[in-house]
């Protein structure tokens, strides 16, 4: 059972929300896995109708939306108002994607005259929806990353049904999201193509059913390794697309720190961005030893003020993390401002330390501290921070700040390259576009399925399995696809 | 230790191969990570230069080859001269497939002026090769499943190095293979991006290792199980292509069945071609009851001739699935022709029952028996066969023998789309071509991960993964791509 709480005042509020009863899950499977085949059968162009109104229909109530998320959350309305707009554009650009043919269109390889090798039967390459899936959704984004986020929307697209598990964290928003877009897939026929759940076993169990062709995750690099290896142990293990931590490099080469006080600014707005707790946060910053830009974060942190935690449990695991930190590197954090009018938050705080001290400490490196606290690792030469990124543990995405003239940036880069699924060229990792080069997904920790990206179109392939048509008339080949 | 053994005679023959010790392993293992740097960074046109020159060492050397090969493997001359040409064809394909940029081009994605969501930074999505792979060949294919097959071939034209694990069953074929290509892989400056160890405790260590990037396989369920395990279960997983057990449905429709003799006849030969040492034989087969086509089975294969087996191991285990399976279904099955020369043979047998005795033993369905042996099942009516169908377990592909008026055929076709990564129409599921709309890989237990394929330019996506750059300046990005 889960009752909301409000992040600024602590206080529960709303009511009381129930675990989903294992036997419900399997009933609600059931029906998934009903609905799933007639979402899977009906032409994209219709797929992508229905998804629009859904996105219609979010988009309409989004002022109650966001106040609700705001309550449960804390994040402010204006973020949660772009972060809605997010959401529903994520929705029409997967629609318009599948519309287009994009991903699903069946790949066409002719019949080659001739014996074999070279020769060879007709194929059409087709690409099929795996199924029901289960999306476990996070905290941090209640729209975005959650019952109706990418992951959802994607699947959908693919042409999968959809069971969401509501992160505890928001439940009011959770249901209220849900039953906007459950009207619209019932009015439009075809209930039960997105339903939800409540509860950690409900999620877990449905992981487990010989019905669920896959699972995707955002959220902790403890509760998806143990979703992913419930997934993998499966006596049919199935596809588990999981995005759990990542301690983002940034790398602040000589040229890269022209500006030292505008570099710090923008640092530290990268870093208490959404109270730091983001999984793209640039929580290790390596800057050239003696430079400015150190006594410049170190002057501003001072000043920055705190903002709410998403919940008693992320505050208080936040602050373990970065009291371990602290203590492995024995190094006091410097603090911002602190506000204690019963709300949940840490002061915002730098923890400064030397390439040096992590050579004797790299478990230092993989704590991550999901909240507002950054480590600021000065290096003493370009050699010794190459010898450091090849060490580092996967990542989702890394920074190099440099200028175009740096000749040693491009070996940096290379050095990144091999550790994260996304290098950016002075911008800071935060604000995740939704695109179609984007890549959210890299090495583990950072990904369970490195190969897949959770942002952007490409996120709809890891929904669709191939299967080829060999030696087909082109009548009935005709009768198979559907566009 | 392992020694050849000549199928035709069952006596043993030439060197004994030393399993690889594990500090040996571990050697490798640096080796063929240290090549990686190499490897990854050179131009596609150089890389596809260089698997050229591998694929016409191996093809003037392929007389010798094919001659210890089929002192090994026992496939015969003709048959093995046909697995060069494929598996050098293979080599050249995928080679052609880089240097035009398949699979491996960067997609542009332009910055798009703008506030998000509809604004974005501009990005450069790029695929980069994983790392060392260990590829653990089959016994089946002893040149195009093996040290240098698909899976090899495939990881190194994706710019990965492998450590191939050799089959017991072929190690003079398999060092023979290795050496050509390690000539020339030396002889061009990039040592050790192949490297071949022996023994399971040694390619199970391989696949433990922090440097390895991935495994591919081809061979049993149980074997390809405890590597998926192993994978799965490290501290960082990594990506497990394992292409497993399968049970192949073929389905004849009345329609399909009109020249009974000539269809017992292709089926036969289908069956029986490489003495059913296949993992695309149609080991099931689906006839209407009273279909003369059951008859005409049963007729014909009392002419038939075994063909070695692969290894005494394989027969033995096929001997005791055929027995289990014809207990189970209280079904004596229909024998051919027996020759006892001292060769490792069994006798090609035919196993008939219906629809209705599956009903009450569905486990028969998971019996593969690899190895001469089919399994006939007359079916009443397709409202039946469709059910059977949906509780069929994952294959790698299907066939469908109908004529294009059948009504039913449509909906038999989608039934099997459900369960296999390819269907066929009026074509025996062996033979599987090389080429860019292939599908070889299907649902759990066909293959540990069905969005990908084994067989087929594809198979190259496999070891590639995203990285995206964002916001790089043009001047700096060009120096990054190298094709």
């Amino acid at each position: 059972m889960v009752q909301s709480i409000n992040p600024r005042t602590g206080a529960a509020f709303g009511p009381n929300f129930e675990d989903t009863s294992i036997s419900e899950v399997d009933s609600i499977i059931k029906k998934s896995r009903n609905a799933f085949e007639g979402w899977s059968s009906i032409s994209h162009s219709k797929r992508a109708e229905i998804l629009e109104l859904v996105a219609d229909g979010i988009d309409s109530n989004a002022t109650a939306l966001v106040e609700v998320a705001d309550l449960e959350t804390g994040l402010g309305l204006a973020r949660l108002t772009g972060e809605v707009a997010r959401t529903t554009f994520q929705i029409r650009e997967f629609a318009k994607a599948v519309r287009a043919g994009k991903f699903v269109t069946p790949e066409v390889d002719l019949f080659v005259v001739g014996a074999p090798p070279v020769g060879h039967p007709g194929f059409i390459r087709s690409l099929q929806p795996l199924g029901a899936v289960v999306v476990f959704g996070a905290n941090n984004f209640p729209f975005a990353f959650s019952v109706l986020g990418g992951d959802t929307a994607s699947a959908l697209a693919a042409g999968c049904t959809v069971i969401a598990k509501a992160h505890p964290s928001h439940p009011q928003t959770s249901v209220a999201v849900f039953d906007i877009a459950a009207e619209v897939f019932t009015a439009q026929g075809f209930a039960d193509v997105l339903t939800l759940i409540h509860g950690v076993q409900a999620g877990a169990h449905a992981l487990k059913s010989d019905s669920i062709s896959a699972g995707a995750f955002t959220g902790s690099l403890k509760g998806g390794r143990a979703l992913f290896d419930i997934a993998s142990k499966r006596e049919v293990p199935i596809p588990f697309y999981g995005e759990l931590g990542s301690v983002n490099p940034v790398i602040v080469l000589e040229g890269g720190a022209a500006d030292p006080k505008a570099l710090a600014a923008s640092y530290l707005d990268s870093l208490l961005l959404g109270n730091g707790q983001f999984c793209t946060n640039p929580s290790l910053l390596f800057v050239l030893t003696g430079s400015p830009v150190k006594e410049e974060i170190a002057a501003q942190i001072l000043e920055r003020k705190p903002t709410p935690f998403l919940s008693p449990a992320t505050k208080s695991l936040h602050d373990s993390r970065r009291e371990e930190l602290s203590g492995i590197l024995e190094s006091q954090p410097v603090s911002g401002v602190e506000i204690t009018d019963g709300g949940i938050y840490s002061t915002p705080a730098v923890i400064f330390t030397e390439l040096e001290v992590i050579a004797t400490h790299p478990e230092a490196l993989s704590i991550e501290c999901f909240g507002p606290t950054g480590l600021v690792i000065s290096y003493s030469g370009v050699d010794s921070l190459l010898a450091q990124i090849a060490s580092l543990e996967g990542a989702l995405t890394a920074s190099i700040f440099a200028n175009e003239g740096d000749e040693r940036a491009i070996e940096v880069v290379k050095a990144l390259a091999k550790k994260v699924g996304r290098v950016s060229w002075n911008s800071w990792p935060t604000g995740v576009a939704v695109s179609i080069g984007q890549q959210h997904g890299g090495p583990y920790p950072a990904s369970t399925s490195p190969l897949h990206t959770s942002v952007g179109l490409h996120a709809i392939s890891r929904f669709l399995r191939p299967v080829s048509y060999q030696n087909f008339p082109e009548q009935i080949a005709a009768q198979l696809s559907h566009n």
